[in-house]
């Protein structure tokens, strides 16, 4: 069979087929009888199963294998078992592999969300999985030859390989939710049109990160602890990513909130224990916890302490909030500060809208958090709309 | 005439009649012609021009007396020129007297809100009209025996005299915004009754507050600046304020705050560029911007620095939010945490609901803040219930 013929095998309906290796299987009939339940086998439908069973380590028992031969009906065809070539004329042909369970709202750039179920399948996100904003093609990074600037006060530059800054600043581990601006946007443009990707729930995960305190580079570089001062000066970001007129992604945050300790912004190298992903900066990227994702600059460059905020697109002309009022005609950029930290934030993961439900006892699942650092509280919720408020 | 009979003319149906010293005048006819709207003088209808024409310098001229005069009809009888005596059984006695436009949810103990029409008249609220939230009976307090006692630690003991306290430490001046939780609950019984005094829209305003810093006090106290290991401490205010078993008003803030540079905690002695008024905390007060006004504890007799927040009853049991399933059988006040900084509010103070307006452009005001020293960065406004969006 070829891979596009695999693929044809979705739904029960068309019959359930997946590969592993280069075998090919119709488990149709074990959907109803896997032990993590038939939606959580469907999303491997008509695809590998390699990167899902590498993700629920369940899998790796020889009893799995063993079970899965029984479903067998032939085999990949030779020339549907090697990667396809790139094409060298497209920006975005050099862009990592992606985990097939992703949702993909944009492909060039890469724009795309887990599964709600498979969010809250587990606190921290896996990095297969972690919700992915592109705004440009992924940038090849060498790591041997990376060199992070940092320009300090009067002009002087710090400039830091991968192994100095993991060498000469304590690394420092935070768990942080990244959450885009346009998350659920999907949701809003069924009340009006939105301009945007049309982000479904799933633009937000959580992961552990790992790496130097952006506070402890900057003091390295030679700013002074003198917060009061330099309470309007900003830290502006640059990324490796470019257009196609060399212009790279950036973006600026307080220069208060970076040198702050409790903030907690890093300068981050590991994600989940390991070296971040390609599609999540590799080798290193900001990190700026209960921020827009938008400032957590990836695949950075240079480190800037300026008066003014990232001249960037994205900081000046993109990620603001306007009255409903405003639209594309009438908007001026200039009228709304730049969004920083989060509101508050919540989710149904599961049952999706629209779910068929067995009777009797029902478990729902679902997310909430805030920006800034604050806490959630508690989380109601209500079976009616919030007619009747009862848990 | 007696006063009784004069507060029964409060309407231009059963004629607008006022006081000035002990001429009694008829204004009806002069209602219309009020060059600051017939609105505002009808908010002393039925009693005296005094407290009103004090807060207003515009009416201290010689001609506004004799346009006055034209309105006489008679003079107030001799025994009603007298101030009432007091009731020496009652606990509320020795309140001071109030500013008539104050609108009043409770008397015993005195919780008012100023006129919506009067909020927005000016950005500093006048002291006479600040909104009043007492929970006891105000004390009577002498300036000159005063001590503020500040637990050090170990159990050392720092007592302040009012003097001490005003020339020991810098003074420090804050425009801070304070607002009662209970702010637009009236607003809130319209969707279901809940428990607790009938605030408009007006449990919030806005003065200019001087003092010391509560970090300077602290600092001297002997508390180190070390906020990463007193993260999670407290700070416990206690009032002279007493119940009828001699238990005091309390409320605490975190630690962090209290010795945080930015978030600008004073121990407060003046309000608008006087000492403070008998109602909000002569001679001492908290001021906590950003907070619950709850926390801004009055008539301040002590600060203790404590691992556990106040184990007073408006810390403990009061000042919470719950589920809106939650009700006064099943509430668990430990299940959730004491409000400290409170969200972002807005309200319309002209027109009020329901009123008629003239054709033609009309002018909207009202006021828009946000807790925690975060800013309002828009206000939106819909004249349709938020159905179509037009500025």
């Amino acid at each position: 069979y070829s891979r596009a013929e695999v693929a044809q095998h979705r739904t029960p309906g068309e019959r359930v087929w997946v590969t592993y290796g280069t075998d090919v299987f119709d488990v149709t009939d074990f959907v109803e009888l896997h032990p993590g339940g038939p939606d959580k086998i469907l999303l491997a439908a008509g695809g590998a199963l390699e990167p899902f069973w590498a993700l629920y380590a369940v899998h790796s028992q020889p009893h799995v294998l063993e079970l899965l031969r029984d479903y067998k009906v032939g085999e990949l065809s030779p020339e549907d078992t090697a990667p396809p070539a790139g094409d060298a004329q497209d920006p975005f042909a050099g862009d990592p592999p992606r985990h097939p369970a992703l949702r993909v709202n944009s492909l060039k750039p890469f724009n795309a969300e887990p599964p709600p179920e498979l969010l809250t399948q587990s606190f921290l996100t896996p990095n297969e999985l972690f919700f992915t904003r592109n705004h440009l093609p992924v940038p090849a990074v060498e790591p041997g030859s990376y060199r992070l600037r940092v320009q300090g006060p009067g002009g002087r530059v710090l400039s830091l390989s991968l192994a100095e800054l993991r060498q000469r600043f304590p690394k420092h581990e935070v768990t942080a939710t990244l959450q885009c601006a346009g998350n659920r946007r999907s949701e809003m443009s069924r009340v009006r049109p939105v301009k945007g990707l049309p982000w479904d729930i799933g633009a937000i995960s959580t992961a552990r990160w790992g790496g130097a305190r952006l506070r402890d580079v900057l003091l390295a570089a030679g700013f002074g602890d003198k917060s009061d001062e330099d309470g309007e000066w900003h830290v502006c970001f640059e990324g490796l990513d470019v257009d196609a007129s060399g212009t790279p992604y950036g973006a600026s945050i307080p220069l208060k909130r970076a040198l702050s300790a409790d903030a907690e912004v890093l300068l981050a190298y590991e994600m989940n224990g390991q070296e971040l992903p390609r599609d999540h900066g590799f080798p290193v990227r900001a990190l700026v916890p209960g921020v827009v994702g938008a400032r957590s600059v990836k695949w950075l460059r240079s480190v800037v302490v300026s008066p003014s905020e990232s001249q960037s697109h994205w900081q000046q002309n993109d990620y603001k909030g306007f009255c409903p009022s405003v639209d594309w005609d009438s908007v001026d950029f200039r009228s709304a500060p730049a969004i920083q930290e989060l509101p508050v934030q919540s989710a149904i993961t599961e049952p999706r809208p629209g779910a068929a439900v067995p009777a009797g006892e029902l478990t729902v699942k679902g997310y909430a958090w805030s920006g800034g650092g604050r806490e959630v509280v508690r989380v109601d919720v209500s079976l009616d709309g919030g007619r009747i408020h009862q848990l």
